[in-house]
């Protein structure tokens, strides 16, 4: 009986544990399945990028797969469905970069592993190992070396990879295969049919073009950086005030955070520069488009984010006294003004960028945060310290400092997107304002209208921290200040 | 005769471009020659792989190029050629992940291949290219959609780049070879033996583990942050003093923002933990090593980073008067102690992880780190601003303050470091230190020995920025501080 009864237990256990595991699958499956539709829904272009690739692949498989097409090529037709497969990236820079590198590297390794093989040939039957062997250590120990060469690294690794590659098996199968000449022509030829293809589709059906990517990526930096400085002030001095902090919802103040995205991109940044020198003209892109003054800018941006991680680490300080100190009540005013016009101003490059148009509304809030700054400095000259002492007032002191920083950093980013306006000729605005624009603003914001002077200011409660697609009210904005 | 002057000409000017062009030629060949010597310079370990790599290709090149071999294995040989190029690179892990995901997803994908071929078969011959070319184009489009998962795309994004490859191949060339279980056998098997060449030359024949690399440069990080901290102090206020700028020579300036480089770190020190995750127990290395702790370092070390390039925008600033003011007086001691002790605190770090002992030694200086900021803390509480305004003390006051957050951060890196050092139990040095030790010490530094209480301190003149080895040094102080 107890046999039994130990060999039921067995059972049920087993039961259990089939149970439980199943159960994990089922969990898991579903957490990957979450995962497939948030990044399916983040960005909908992976999707189109799957099915593109998979296009190609199809395409260049079935042309594999068919006898007339088959009888031509032998069985080199694999060497299409390989290209496709290794090729085909997801921005149309790379996959050009790889295409090009990996036809030319092919053509330039097959002829030398030729001449090698003719080389050889001549040293006789004995000879003719070593001196193949000698040779490709020689090429392959090169060519690997040359692969650490920054400037190859950087726009040619792939071809190296692949003239390494070719060279090798030329120069090695010819002692094989007779018709070396042949079956070289045959490889290139499908390595450019399968590079054709993969060009053609990553061009012609939803192409993403690295080039826009990192134009993209450097405006939504630059309203990153603005969301954090419109939001700072505000957040700041109004912890004072309550003695208490959070005065931001969670959302709001995970949108303050957004910068910080930027103090890792330089790598994201550099290789999308690198793609978009590849790329042909396309949309308001020209082919010598200064994609190296993107990189300037980038590199002010992430300049500023560093100062403003610092900055950061302020607003909910815990050597921040309780209450507003007198220091903090005679330098909100002029601090909330710097925060908020280099924010104004870094939207206003931001559109400028985006809509590529001159950046010339920036310069007004450039001047503004000037005068700001002038401002605190005698706010600062002024003071006395009275009642309390300079460790209580230590965080207001670095907060100005620090602010004084980051204003002056947004004038460096206002100059150089100043140089890529001016050497890509983004268009100028025009002053006027068609009157069905303007009847358009009176009815998205409250406009205040000044009778002399032609200074407008409009308000517009924005409530989005998303990556909003155009700011029309600012481009509208800025033509009337101009 | 006109004529023939302006032929001359003609003959001039094409002498003298050909000139000039070989002139450019020359230089430019110079250029290239400099590069390379300065690339094996800085890293000799550049040169051992490309003779590594071609070592590598050489032997598996003449191995499918002898007759006896190539029988065996017919052209599916140049698989293996092929599998080395591609799959061994720099580090072991890096070498190892390739080369296992690549024989794993061609095993996966020639089976999955094999039974694609044998489904489609069922559907006659009409059928068949019909049920091949939908299966390729699923499995394709959703493999190229889990490589844009994180987790996929972090270990396994060349797994699948294979998978596809070889599930296209082997499915589409089924119609056509006859034996493709054998083919797809003589792949595998030809895979196998480039993969086990790679693995072997790669493992035995000077090494290069991704997690040495890793640790050794976060260590090198921390040293880099020391270096800065132990300069700044002298070279803010000593600029103080002197009334002018650099106090440091040019090369000292360059050593003091060697912290730099750590601001861009994050993606090597990922990809270097990743590829460390695939090395087996390798010197002082346990197969769990806790390489994720190592990035936790890494994401403070890059803080205290970004806020010591604040810090150093005050070590010229313009802001800065041009006399030392009272307040940088009286605050240059605590500040000058907070910077050194940090400093002091992070190469003890530093030489614990190198040697991989346990990081007591950094406590003490942490702890006066501590003692040195309430010390900061009285001098500001007790300063009356007298003569001088606000604005004139205002860089003081923020390098005060972000000293202060910098040391904050030291802490938290000496806490991960602890946990490092528990987790892969560093072994903790004995207080007592060998005589012969001792003799060693004292005819290296000058030490200068207290009678009573143990507590030694050497001062050793330290020249050279670059990474020193190993401080041998510092670990023998650690020893007798203990």
């Amino acid at each position: 009986m107890e046999i039994i009864s130990s060999a039921d237990q067995g059972k049920t256990g087993i039961v259990a544990r089939l149970k439980s595991v199943f159960g994990r699958l089922k969990a898991k499956a579903a957490d990957v399945g979450k995962g497939m539709k948030k990044i399916g829904q983040d960005d909908p272009r992976i999707i189109v990028h799957s099915v593109k690739v998979a296009l190609a692949l199809t395409i260049v498989s079935l042309f594999y797969y068919f006898r007339p097409l088959y009888d031509g090529f032998g069985p080199s037709g694999m060497w299409a469905v390989l290209t496709v497969v290794v090729i085909f990236e997801f921005t149309v820079g790379a996959t050009l970069s790889k295409a090009l590198n990996r036809g030319l590297a092919t053509f330039l390794a097959g002829s030398l592993g030729i001449g090698a093989e003719y080389l050889a040939s001549l040293f006789g039957e004995k000879g003719e190992p070593i001196v193949l062997g000698f040779l490709v250590f020689l090429l392959a120990a090169a060519s690997t070396f040359t692969r650490f060469f920054p400037h190859i690294k950087k726009k040619y690794d792939y071809g190296v990879l692949i003239f390494i590659l070719t060279f090798s098996l030329v120069a090695v199968s010819g002692y094989r295969v007779e018709k070396i000449i042949e079956l070289a022509h045959q490889r290139l030829s499908t390595i450019i049919i399968g590079g054709a293809t993969c060009m053609i589709i990553s061009i012609f059906l939803c192409p993403v073009w690295a080039g826009e990517e990192l134009h993209n990526l450097i405006a939504l930096n630059l309203e990153k950086l603005a969301t954090f400085l419109e939001g700072f002030g505000g957040e700041y001095f109004a912890n004072s005030e309550d003695g208490k902090s959070a005065a931001l919802s969670k959302d709001d103040q995970s949108c303050l955070v957004g910068y910080r995205s930027i103090l890792n991109t330089k790598a994201t940044e550099e290789s999308l520069a690198n793609f978009a020198w590849w790329e042909p003209r396309h949309g308001q892109f020209r082919l010598r488009h200064p994609w190296k003054l993107y990189l300037k800018v980038a590199v002010l941006v992430r300049q500023c984010a560093y100062q403003i991680e610092t900055l950061n680490g302020y607003i909910n300080s815990e050597l921040k006294g309780q209450g507003t100190s007198e220091l903090e009540t005679k330098i909100e005013e002029p601090c909330t003004r710097m925060s908020s016009e280099s924010a104004k101003a870094l939207k206003e490059l931001a559109s400028a960028l985006k809509t590529m148009t001159h950046p010339s509304a920036a310069d007004i809030h450039v001047q503004n945060c000037k005068t700001a700054v002038d401002d605190l400095k005698d706010a600062l000259e002024a003071f006395t310290l009275g009642k309390s002492d300079l460790l209580e007032i230590l965080p207001a002191v670095t907060v100005a400092s620090i602010l004084n920083d980051v204003s002056k950093c947004v004038q460096k980013i206002a100059e150089s997107t100043h140089e890529i306006s001016d050497l890509a000729s983004f268009k100028r605005v025009n002053s006027m304002v068609a009157p069905d624009l303007k009847l358009q603003l009176l009815h998205r914001g409250s406009v205040k209208p000044i009778a002399a002077g032609g200074h407008v200011v409009i308000r517009v409660h924005q409530t989005s921290c998303s990556d909003s697609p155009e700011d029309t009210n600012s481009r509208a904005k800025k033509a009337m200040e101009v």
